[in-house]
């Protein structure tokens, strides 16, 4: 490890498709909930659906269209467009409320909560995703995340790739950007960190976006570090 | 329990007090500290003087005489004058930095890791701190507190007791009020949140100042779950 590097202190997480294996999650969790209430629908099509207009979405709030909400109720109007698109009837406000809290109940890939783990013992491990707090808090009790923290763009107001909210992980850590490092599997997302001054570490998760191409900007980005696994930035990190 | 309790999905912590017992840990830290630097001080002295200014610091932020500042530059600014009544002498900046992070080196009471650990298996466990996220985050890392978030006064730019603590905290959880609640040592910061709605939970802490008084009026205040211990609490609340 370069010297350069042995001063990080803490390293900031991106969550979906870094961390949890989201696709796969929702997906189950929604045809099992299909099946419960004996609904027939396209669950993979609607879950794909509802991720595509993550960016969207959030790109309103960034271009300040609209005001900042929390990611869960950004969420919830987007699916309700959704089910009625994809014609699932008869549901209760209640049952509405389960499904958009499927973002609280994902998975890690299966190297995450080692790999974490291992991190830990070096490191300040925290969340620095666009969930908001509740949401992130919620879903690493369901996965066994064991952050150290939970930091998230609802803390400041701003959706990454805003600078305020890489600008504002590294103060309320009390740290030098450059003793955090910005962790993800999504180039522009480290692309935006280090112009704050921040390290980067890339993760690559080939498998997030199942059949649809990932919907971020090919970019000529090396990281300070690349790994295939939590497990191997550990590995690469000293941890 | 009783049904109304039956609501409660997360429990937020005070810490200083009700779940590290910072007078112990911060006289030993500092007496350690003079003992390698060759310094004599009446270190036990300097920290129920420091605590000391505690309120009275908290008190002009409340009433709005001086800016918002995160506890760790509040702290600072107290430590630097009693170092001069101390008679303190040669610290180089780093040392002083190193002082005013013991906050950051708690050790929790005997039953606080036990205590906490059992009620996470029940219940979302968050601190709601007047101490900072830096200062929390590093201090959970240092004394092992398992908490599931770390929210703190510093989110809302506002120091119990002001009600914007308490309710940002519930709004933040995604909660309704009366689904979370305040642990606390101090009956005012208690009866502050169950002025927002909140259920509340009194642990008694009756060495967490030593040999002198605690600085917090007396109430004529009953929480709606009282115990020694955070095991007892546990055991109360069927954690």
């Amino acid at each position: 490890m370069s010297t350069e590097l042995s001063r990080v202190k803490a390293l900031t997480f991106d969550v979906f498709g870094t961390v949890v294996d989201w696709r796969t999650s929702i997906i189950r969790d929604l045809e099992a909930f299909g099946r419960r209430k004996g609904i027939k629908a396209d669950w993979a099509e609607l879950t794909d659906d509802w991720r595509g207009a993550y960016r969207p979405t959030l790109n309103k709030v960034i271009k300040g269209e609209i005001a900042f909400q929390r990611l869960d109720d950004l969420h919830r109007g987007v699916l309700d467009g959704l089910l009625e698109k994809f014609g699932v009837k008869g549901l209760s406000e209640a049952d509405k409320v389960h499904i958009n809290k499927v973002w609280h109940r994902l998975h890690g890939w299966p190297d995450s909560v080692p790999g974490l783990t291992r991190l830990k013992r070096k490191y300040l491990v925290a969340t620095l995703s666009n969930g908001n707090v509740a949401l992130l808090t919620n879903m690493a009790k369901f996965a066994g995340l064991p952050w150290d923290c939970v930091l998230s763009a609802e803390l400041f107001r701003h959706y990454k790739r805003d600078p305020e909210v890489y600008i504002g992980a590294c103060d309320m850590l009390c740290l030098k950007r450059d003793e955090v490092m910005m962790v993800a599997a999504h180039k522009d997302d480290l692309q935006a960190a280090r112009a704050q001054g921040m390290k980067t570490a890339y993760v690559e998760r080939p498998g997030e976006y199942g059949p649809r191409p990932a919907p971020y900007p090919k970019l000529d980005f090396t990281a300070d570090v690349e790994a295939k696994s939590l497990g191997e930035l550990a590995e690469k990190l000293g941890a």
